[in-house]
Formats: C-alpha cells, structure tokens, sequence
C-alpha cells in the first residue's frame, strides 16, 4: 500500500509531517509513503528513508491562497502532485495538513467524485465523553446541501463507521434544533422523511448539537454551513474555557499551587478532547481516500491520519461507497 | 411601570419567580408587577405584596405542549393571560420563563409584531471573556430566513445594544464559517452585500463561531436554525468540559484535596459563563418587550429579566425599532 504526503501543508510542515510518516512505516511493513514537497527541506528530518520516497517540488499552496484559483495555477504545489499521484495510481490515498478548501478542489479535480455522490462531504470524527467519537458530516463542503446529500452522507458515515470504526450498526442522527419530528428549517424536515424511510440506514431521528458530546449517535449528518459553525463553536467554547480557567487559576499564589497538582488532569481532560487522536477530516465521496489532517498537526496527528487511510483502504471503503452509490441511483432515477 | 410575570413557567415556578419579582420591587419604587398564576401557589412564596398583584389562573402551558395548539387552546394559561395584559394596556411588557415556542406564539397572537418587521427575533446576550456579552439573534424564532430577516434583526440589535446595553456604535457581525467576503451559503453572501451597503448599522463583516466569545462584536445576526446550533453547541460544550474535568477532578485524593482549594476559582469561571447574568432571551420585532427567561432560572435570573423588561420600557426600545423600520418600509417599497 502506497499513500502520498502533502509534506508542506500545515502550521509544523515539513517537520512534524516527516516525523510522522517515519512513525508510519516502522508501524506498518507493508507501507510505503511517498513524501511530496522540497526535497531539502524534507531531508533535514528524514533519517531513515526505507520506503519512504520524495517527489520533489518547491511550489506549495499557502493557508491565505484562495483555494480554486490556486489549484488551478499552481499545478505543481505539492498538495496537487499529491492528488495527482492518486489519479494515475501510483497512491491508494493522499493525506494533507494544507488549506481545506484547497485540498477539497484538488479531490474533486484530480481524484474525481464517486458516481452516484453528488457531493462530497468533509468528515471529522469528533470527541465524546465515553472516548467513542463519532463522524459529523459534512462540516463546510457543500454549503447549501439538499435532502438528497444528506442522504448521501448518512450512507457514506455508516460505512465509514462499519469498516473504520468498527460500529456493526452505526446510529445516524440527523442534527437539528429539538429532537420532535417536523422540527427545524425546510431541510430537515425533507430529509428526517428520507432517513426515517430508508432501510439501509439505521436513523435515530434529530439530535441536537448540545447532546452531541453525550454520544447520541455514531454519525450525525447535516449541510456544511451547519456543520462548520458547529465544528468551530466546539472548537472555539473549548479554548475559551481552557483560557478563562488559565486565568482563574494563574488569580493567587495559592490557586497557582493547587492548580500545579492538578496538571495531571488538566492534561487528561485536553487529551479527551483532541480530536487528532481519531485521525483527520476525510473527503468522503471521492474516488480514493483523501485526509485532511488539522493545520496544527504534529507527527502523532500525521501518524493518526496515515492510520486511518490506510484503514480505509485495507477495508475497500470507497468500493462499499461506490456499489451503494450505484445502487441508489438505480433505485432512484 | 408594569411589568406582567408568568409566574408559573420554568423550572423552579413559582417559587423563583415569585422571590425574584419581590426583589424587584424592593429595587425599583416605580415598579409595579403582575404575577400571572394561581393565587394558593404564589401565596405561599409572596411575602409582601406592596406593588406586587395577582391575576389568578389555574391553566398553564407545559414545555411538553406543543406551542401553537397550546396558545389557541389554553387562552387562560398563566402565559396568555400575561400576554394580554400587555396587548390590553394593563402592563408594559411581560417576561416567562416557560415554553419557548409558546412565549413566541403568544408574542405574536396577543402582542403583535411591529409593521416594518417581518418575523421577530429571539435574542439572548451571550457572554464573552471580557465580561462584555454580545447579542446573537434570532436563535429559534424563524428557521429559514432570508436576508430581508437578518438585516432587520441588525438594526434590532443596534438600537438594542445602544438603548439598553450603552454601546454607543454597536459592532454588528455576521455569522458565517470564514471571515472573507464571498464566504458561506447562498443566505450569508446575500446579507453581507445588504449589511454591507446600510449607513444605519456599523458592519464589522463575517465572524467565525469560534471567535464570539472573545467577543468580536456586539450584535451578531444569523438564521435561526444556525443560532440555535450555536447556542446549544456552546451550552453543550461547555456543560461536557465540567463533567470531564469534575470527573478528572475526582478521580484521586490528592486532586480531591487540590480541587477543593480551587473551588472559588472553578465557581468564579462558571459565573463568567452565566448568561441569565445579562437578562434574559428578548423577542425582539413585538410591539412591547417580551422576555423569555431561561427555564431553568432561579430568582437572580428573573430578577435580571426584569431589570432588562424595564430597561427595554425606560429606553423607549421599541418605539425607536418601530420608528425605524417604517423608514425602512418607506426606503424600500
């Protein structure tokens, strides 16, 4: 098996990215990485370059570019050779830390949609209190999704779900403003009837975003302008709240004391909630896996996203996508 | 001044609300309340009754009622019935702790809406790090929105903001998942051009969930769908953060004993986080000030609903969001 790295995509590239594909192929003997990015600046950290190759270019896509107009130009930024060393199957997947909406053009561009997949859908699996997490998709795609993709994307998280994450019979909940049927904007409403009427999907009915930590479902489905607020007001209470105890504990010599006893804890607690423990966002719809691992990734985040991949290509997960996709459209047109 | 209280909504009614509304009177001389309720009940809490009546009803609305059925059929409800005594002149505004849906149906049946507003707003005052809050509406009261909507609820906010809360040029912001112009679904891109070209509000562009808290503008206008995912997801997260880190917290003697000594800091955080502190959630659009205090409210939270119920009166609040959305019909029909 052969995934390609984005070696230059990411707040820590290409150090940590490097660290953490060396990480991967002493984990996994079958796996062979192809690191695409400058070649020099990649050799000052890879001491060991057993199956671990290097695609050598110097042009790279910036977080500040604008994704589709920087695609399109810099044909040769290592995030795009990535995606092109899946298109013409030299790489079963391609992983990067770089701009999302950039990794999102170039696999649509360069890896292609699965047919049947009218979108595809940006998939975070997320923390919950029990450890379990579960996928949210999708989470800034497809802005204005119908009913129709949100069906989609309940499919693809429940195969996800079976093949990765090892859940035989994945809940899928569909989020929403109160948990009644008929509650909500126009698109839910369409799409609880599409869920509740499908036999391929074991649909719970609404969640809502404040239970989803609690572990209601295995997968939650929703349109990505949705799934992006939620995403980042997780991400965004949780670092105000980090801060904020920060500052009451810093408040008095005492609580500074108290607080040093308690480092054990606090770090437990971040831990719980680093969602780069349960891998990267993957592009779910394409027709190869596509990971973006989180901008700040260090190599345990690299490492985890390589181990997913690789999970979804040893599990044929886009096979599964593909045949069910297939079928949905034979039912349905 | 007369302010009109369900006293039999949320979750602590009526004894809450009954020693919240007598700390009121206590504060204000001016002050006159209604408390809307049975009589047997709020007798066994009202200890003074200077400026403090009754309007006995034995009916009342649950949360488990399904809101518009429950306001057409209930018209002697606790909630109704403090409606009308706004629409019949008796009170100047009216404040419930009880069932959402149904405080925004009676706002609308009983109170009315203001000519110049389409749907009104329901806006709670969120808290940020710096203490200051911010008004995030609507977070329920109209699912699909259009941009009409949200540019009316950005004057709402506005004159709200400058009335009551003293910020002489509110920042209004957009929620949207990324700061740049062009960001977003079909809704958000349209506002933004509206916000954009208006000389009545100070429009400091999109803002990312992540960043309110830190408070990065004073209104923040969305749909209703999206502000109550945010809202809830805000609550959610910050609801699990304390039971992992209690749990962390517990979980030997030695972080027991240090956790005791932090236990002014802990509570000092979780009163940062407490939004009943700013009042409660306003209908904004209603023809007078409705309230929705949050269900679980104690009396400090009643208590704060009213301050803001009075402040909204003092400030002439509505007549002035009544004066400017009829040049704002004039301007556009």
């Amino acid at each position: 098996m052969r995934i390609a790295i984005d070696a230059m995509g990411g707040d820590h590239a290409p150090e940590q990215v490097v660290l953490g594909a060396m990480e991967a192929v002493k984990e996994y003997k079958d796996l062979e990485i192809t690191l695409v990015g400058d070649e020099n600046e990649i050799k000052k950290y890879l001491s060991d370059s057993d199956r671990l190759n290097i695609l050598h270019t110097t042009e790279k896509i910036t977080s500040e570019d604008e994704p589709v107009r920087a695609v399109r130009r810099k044909k040769d930024a290592s995030m795009v050779l990535s995606a092109v060393e899946v298109k013409e199957g030299r790489a079963d997947a391609c992983i990067s830390a770089g701009n999302t909406g950039a990794l999102m053009t170039t696999g649509l561009l360069h890896v292609g949609r699965i047919k049947g997949i009218d979108r595809p859908a940006l998939s975070p699996t997320l923390p919950t209190l029990d450890g379990q997490g579960f996928v949210l998709l999708d989470v800034g795609s497809n802005m204005d999704a119908k009913a129709e993709h949100l069906y989609q994307y309940a499919l693809m998280g429940t195969v996800y779900s079976q093949k990765v994450r090892d859940i035989e019979r994945p809940r899928v909940g569909l989020l929403n403003v109160g948990t009644e049927e008929g509650k909500g904007n126009e698109l839910s409403k369409k799409t609880y009837q599409m869920l509740k009427d499908s036999e391929h999907i074991q649909f719970v009915g609404n969640v809502e975003a404040r239970d989803l930590l609690d572990g209601i479902a295995d997968v939650v489905v929703c349109d990505g302008f949705s799934g992006n607020l939620v995403l980042k007001t997780i991400e965004g209470t949780a670092m105000s709240i980090f801060s904020m105890l920060k500052e009451q504990l810093m408040s008095s010599m005492k609580s500074k004391l108290a607080a040093a006893v308690l480092k054990p804890q606090f770090k437990a607690l971040k831990a719980k909630l680093d969602y780069s423990e349960y891998g990267g966002a993957a592009l779910f719809g394409l027709r190869a896996p596509v990971i973006k691992a989180h901008g700040s990734s260090d190599a345990n985040a690299i490492l985890n996203a390589i181990r997913q991949a690789r999970h979804m290509v040893e599990h044929d997960v886009v096979d599964i996508i593909t045949e069910k996709a297939s079928r949905l459209e034979g039912n349905e047109e």
